[in-house]
């Protein structure tokens, strides 16, 4: 059907909840083609006329100058019907806002935050930056998107990273995964990869968000990676199917990694990496923003570091899939279990006991009036702690004296 | 000379600035034996009547109750004239508050913060955890006491340590060193000896705060490094020669360390160590705790990220002296620089000309209608930020259209 005779059609419809009318979709999916994702002006425009008119009055010319020089010479161009067409080849589909698989909840965020700019297109933020929310969303493989992305988090890193940085990433995943929470991540080289392979080892779902279209394997390697993850989850993009992963893309990209998640994980980043603008993303929205440290040796955890160092970040460190439940998880239900340590009869004692235990000899028994001239106390006050120390297992006698018992005799301290 | 004759000359004379008496000086070095330091309700009673005083009656059984069963049986015993001899063999010298050298200053924490502690015994802090300013000194080294602790940072950690703790400590140690820092640790196995050795490499002193006398080696294999500390810095210890390493006096030691320095950087820590404990005593005397991060995979790290961890305890993350010290230095004089990142061509690119650039192909060129269609602008728009991506080195004419410059065909950022 011609893609203005359809959003007519449209703009008489009366909606159905749950599923986008045709020409929502089709309008959608022309201005995710139209015009780069992230550029706030449209956005606004969508939400005051919505989609349908604001299409036929860009492609009218009627649309104000300002998000028609958005559009530029693509007003008269039409490729929603390959696009979606191209979609259904690779078994993908085209979510937008009027649809319950919408993720709403998550991205609200980005509603949120895309208010606060300001009118004027100079003083709005770089499009590689600003919070706007997406136009739709093409996603393929058998999760529903909203489902997958509720309890998720994002592991996010260098694509030259270590395999130090690849172990944790993987064992995160892996965790996270076993505790029934979603990775959500780049599918790049390297940290992206492990956390989404790890999370994949767990037997559980995990999403790629692209800088391409889903029917592109970009970094090309990944072909197997992304058809397992689109077996059981998700591969998302704001782009349409064909689209190539221009380097823009991925900083516009970035947004939706942190405004779909609870939280964002960085695991290796340098010094300048976009993990980091993943990061500071997350805070923006106001997510946790969690980093794993590293050796203070390595190149690649000189960016989590510095997260670290940098009060405004407010990032917290984290070194297991606990300490992210629990920085992402609800209040009293996901707590991370305090670090084991291990107990030691000598807690309790009071400083006598101690001072009497540390002036056993560790070979031969000396008497108690040799013991109060070691600690430097009477000997009345050290017959009166023996028993509780010979008790607690800590001394011995030896028939002609007192010594430490065998599991004292190693160690001070 | 008698101790009772000397006390009692040194309860008439006139007091000499700079240098306390021989007489102060034996009834600190009799006190210093008699009671184990750290102990609360002795500290207040030679405040309150003076060393002499406090001395002599003790030894006459005129002292109060609480204050007298703290010397017990050894009330009656001198070993003063002995132990100052010994150290004099060792080359070691007793320093007491009276004394010029002493390092009032960053002691005073102590004074101020055993202020705070309850007039009731049992109310008070654990002797082993009692913030209480030292009797005396003993020191063996060429150093000045005041002057080596004055620039000085405690970098305590594992004597247990891994090969990447112990890096870190030696380089910490040695640009702490070049930087005109001391470093003060406690001569043990693992980070300290690390962060000494550090030191003594960059030919600067460093100072080895002990738990047994200044004339005894422990851990004996430490022989040549002690002797090294002393060549250019100072073995110091509360305990008079001679005195053994008894468990509890590492503890009791702690407070010491962090007490004479800046602020206490802890390298590597196991979940239950001495070094968290170091680093609360140093917390509690208002000094920056620092913390050097590790992988998350190392137990020797464990301590350490939850220190980090921990928003109470306000522990700052460090990789490098630099951070360190900033953290302790004069503020203005000592900010660590900030993490070098490579500048970017791209980096000032305004939101079109970065699309402009991201069309570009790598190999053939294109025209500029092609660059527009793909970067989604008018052709006008591509003319008009061409010649400055020309300019910055970004892309190139082929004699046919435009394609990305040599420098730019690597990578995707």
């Amino acid at each position: 059907m011609n893609l203005d005779e359809d959003l007519e059609e449209a703009a008489g419809a009366v909606a159905v909840p749950g599923t986008a009318q045709p020409g929502v979709r089709r309008a959608r999916a022309w201005l995710s083609r139209a015009v780069e994702p992230g550029t706030i002006d449209l956005w606004r425009y969508v939400e005051d006329v919505g989609p349908v008119d604001a299409v036929r009055r860009l492609r009218a010319g009627t649309a104000p100058d300002r998000v028609r020089s958005l559009v530029g010479a693509r007003a008269h161009e039409d490729a929603t019907l390959a696009d979606l067409r191209r979609a259904e080849r690779c078994e993908a589909r085209f979510v937008v806002p009027e649809d319950d698989e919408w993720p709403a909840y998550p991205l609200h965020a980005l509603t949120v935050a895309v208010a606060g700019e300001p009118a004027e297109p100079r003083h709005q933020s770089d499009r590689t930056r600003a919070p706007v929310p997406p136009m739709g969303l093409w996603v393929r493989g058998s999760a529903r998107l909203d489902v997958v992305t509720d309890r998720s988090v994002a592991v996010v890193g260098s694509r030259a990273s270590s395999a130090y940085g690849e172990h944790v990433a993987a064992e995160l995943g892996h965790q996270l995964g076993e505790r029934g929470w979603t990775v959500v991540s780049g599918g790049a080289y390297g940290i992206d990869a492990a956390a989404h392979r790890g999370a994949l080892a767990a037997g559980v779902p995990t999403v790629a968000v692209l800088a391409c279209g889903v029917d592109r394997v970009y970094p090309a390697a990944h072909g197997a990676l992304f058809a397992r993850i689109a077996e059981s989850g998700l591969l998302v993009s704001e782009w349409p199917p064909g689209c190539a992963p221009l380097r823009h893309r991925f900083l516009v990209r970035n947004r939706l990694i942190a405004g779909l998640t609870r939280g964002t994980v960085v695991v290796e980043a340098a010094a300048r990496s976009g993990a980091q603008a993943t990061a500071t993303r997350a805070r923006t929205l106001g997510r946790p923003v969690m980093v794993v440290p590293g050796p203070v040796t390595s190149a690649l955890s000189v960016g989590c570091h510095e997260l670290l160092r940098d009060e405004e970040a407010g990032a917290i460190l984290v070194t297991s899939a606990a300490h992210v439940v629990e920085a992402v998880g609800g209040i009293g239900t996901d707590l991370a279990p305090p670090v084991e340590r291990p107990a030691s009869p000598r807690d309790g004692l009071s400083d006598l006991a101690a001072r009497v235990l540390d002036a056993c000899p560790v070979r031969i028994g000396v008497g108690p009036e040799r013991l109060a001239s070691i600690a430097g106390c009477d000997v009345l006050e050290v017959l009166k702690v023996l028993p509780s120390l010979e008790l607690a297992d800590l001394v011995q006698w030896t028939g002609t004296g007192w010594r430490l018992a065998r599991s004292e005799r190693a160690g001070e301290g």
